[in-house]
């Protein structure tokens, strides 16, 4: 700001003007964009703490404290949340919706799928049955909680959020099976993700389900997968295509990736099929093509950006997720919160010890118990399920504040608790590490 | 597309959903890019047109077709303009807000700073000069054309493009005296700019200048650039600072670099200085720090990923220029617009030869008669002439569209004319060339 020149407005002429309005919407983005990657380099810079902790707590941390300020200081709250308008929100909104980062993803709690095998429909009957059992506990108490609503939260809660896992997997250094698999769940998660939201979207107030609406929700899953991948595929040959021709003009090799991958994305979503399958099924068929093809510097080029920029996605949204809980209203009831705590626990190991017991009989390398182990007490949800739950109408869904400070516990005990002992868990039980030569 | 599912709408879950809407804007900005890309990767296919052809003059020409084409299906033609709201323009908004590679720039016509040397106050009387001449040719023919309109006509078409001017001294690899010339004398456009647009602005109506408006005006100008200046140079010390701490996270030295200084370029614009002026202070004293203490990889992905978005930017320009003169309302005067561009080109040189006569008074390498007259004949009007031209309110000027048209002419004159003519001149006159060991 330069000092020292007031505003002549005394005269018809003004020789300095303020207007911040106009500037505000990227200037906060990328104050949020600066200030998130300082914090990240300030961590890096004390060695014994990120051994300690890992970094996803820190910005949880740091959002928490952000938050506290700006609620002190009186301002409005920034909220995780894609409909919103405010500024931060903006600055989460890009990455969510141009880059499919981190999109909204919501699965359900027992399906591991080795990256090899397609999703099975076993997985349809599961949310109901943790839904049950939490209807059951506390119909008696609880008069406002159906069986819908159950169904949406569990479906919320069980979305174990692949940034915050793999966060976490990245630091303790995990061998190359159990992060193929946590990944591979992730992308399945998608799929699932549209068809159950969809789905529960449609019989908001209704009661029962036929036979019939079992068989299309299943007959929608494998569309939004298929229909995902085709859509993927499609753009993966194009690409590939082009790749052939850019030898005069080595420059937009990074852009035409770029570009296609993200074409492919929106397609996708167009029809409301998995937009993150479609993205992966496009670099996975391009990938070769496009390499062999393309110059040193675009491949460094596409590589580097990449990892910045996931890099700081991540670190915005634990931030935001901390911010986000300073500004939510919350209705604690500890009996909610307590079965929701534990069932998603036993939810998660059952399902991980069920679907490995099929999965291993079809595996050649088995995956050990403490690969599953590792594989349950590694379920740790996040900054999705926060905002699969603030996105939840309060005209539908009455328990909404009970359910948003029930999944914000949980977030917190997973991410702080299950995140800060897996280290010296998988330390005494010396799970095979990756080996050292890689990564 | 998957192909082969059909919409279930008679039952209540639909299987396949279509829902274009909510994807719109990124899809048709990606549509854009991607095709302007193919688009460029076409034209480098054919060595042989690209060596006769600038590639500005085909890339405008495809704009015309594509215009055309659009119209003759019947949609709304999207218009190069920064305040509508239809996608592609927002396609083009974003490059000139969001990345200030080619903002709105207003100069006049007979500066040409060198590097080393700030404005001076002489400018500030030369559009005046212009104006009066094309009024007082055309009081007695066109009524509505007051001293105030023609003093905004001559500021908007004296505003040399230094896109086209620097795309086309590229492809004839003028040497590095005249490019810095030109890259200098859009350096200061942008002080000039602010300052013009918003004296005219306060001035709509007036007819009378005091002398006190004429030193406000000029002082505003030295606040504008030198403001601008020091905005950029404290992110840059910032910026410089920041890299020392990098050593352990070198990923996020692009972005540091990148949102250092579109921070530098938004802060100068909240109190409206020079943002371009900003821009290159910040990037002047951080280059030297950040160079030295950043990576080999994280050097080569800023460099590769600015060449490759500056490149797609002016492809796209040059393509919304040809688009928006096919959909823009036409007006043709043929004094006016006959006068109009005689003027310019008579301005320009008068402006060149006078501004050259003085410099080499203080310059060791003297600007040659050659020199004098590429700087001339390269002055080419481009999208920023066009564009200010189209941000006239009509209530204001009456006698826009006929202020517009003129401006296409002038501006289709200068990039195809002289454009296509340069080379063959260049080559006759046998300017000193780049040396090839560089570029």
């Amino acid at each position: 700001e330069p000092a020292g020149v007031n505003n002549h407005t005394k005269r018809s002429f003004p020789v300095l003007r303020f207007n911040y309005e106009h500037v505000r919407i990227p200037f906060e983005i990328s104050l949020w964009i600066l200030l998130a990657s300082l914090m990240k380099l300030g961590f890096h810079l004390l060695p014994g703490l990120s051994s300690v902790v890992p970094e996803s707590c820190l910005l949880i941390v740091v959002g928490l404290l952000v938050g506290g300020l700006i609620k002190a200081s009186g301002e409005e709250l920034p909220v995780l949340d894609s409909e919103s308008s405010s500024v931060p929100a903006a600055a989460n909104h890009p990455e969510r919706r141009l880059l499919p980062a981190h999109p909204p993803v919501r699965r359900e709690h027992r399906h591991h799928p080795d990256l090899r095998r397609g999703g099975d429909p076993l997985e349809r009957a599961v949310p109901g049955g943790h839904a049950d059992a939490v209807a059951q506990l506390k119909a008696s108490r609880l008069g406002g909680v159906d069986l819908l609503a159950c169904m949406i939260f569990s479906a919320i809660v069980s979305a174990v959020d692949p940034v915050a896992v793999l966060a976490v997997f990245e630091e303790i250094n995990i061998n190359e099976l159990l992060h193929v698999l946590v990944f591979g769940e992730s992308l399945l998660n998608d799929a699932v993700t549209v068809v159950l939201y969809h789905l529960f979207e449609e019989y908001v107030g209704v009661t029962s389900f036929s036979a019939l609406d079992v068989v299309l929700a299943v007959l929608c899953f494998l569309v939004v997968s298929l229909g995902g991948v085709l859509v993927g595929a499609t753009y993966g040959i194009l690409a590939a295509l082009t790749s052939r021709f850019t030898t005069n003009l080595r420059v937009i090799e990074p852009l035409l990736v770029f570009v296609y991958s993200y074409m492919a994305y929106l397609s996708a979503e167009v029809f409301h099929l998995s937009g993150i399958m479609s993205l992966i099924a496009c670099g996975v068929v391009m990938r070769p093509y496009v390499e062999a093809n393309m110059s040193h510097k675009s491949y460094t080029t596409i590589k580097y950006f990449l990892k910045m920029w996931s890099s700081v996605s991540e670190t915005l949204i634990f931030i935001f997720l901390g911010v986000s809980t300073v500004a939510g209203p919350h209705d604690w009831n500890w009996t909610f919160v307590t079965v929701s705590v534990i069932l998603s626990l036993v939810s998660r190991v059952l399902g991980v010890v069920g679907l490995t017991y099929i999965i291993n009989k079809f595996r050649i390398a088995k995956l050990t118990p403490t690969d599953q182990f590792i594989l349950a007490y590694g379920g740790l949800r996040g900054a999705i399920a926060f905002s699969l739950g603030f996105l939840l109408k309060p005209q539908h869904f009455p328990m909404r504040n009970m359910f948003l400070t029930s999944i914000i516990t949980i977030v917190f005990f997973t991410v702080f608790v299950q995140g800060m002992t897996i280290q010296p868990l998988v330390e005494l039980l010396a799970v095979k590490r990756k080996r050292e030569g890689k990564g």
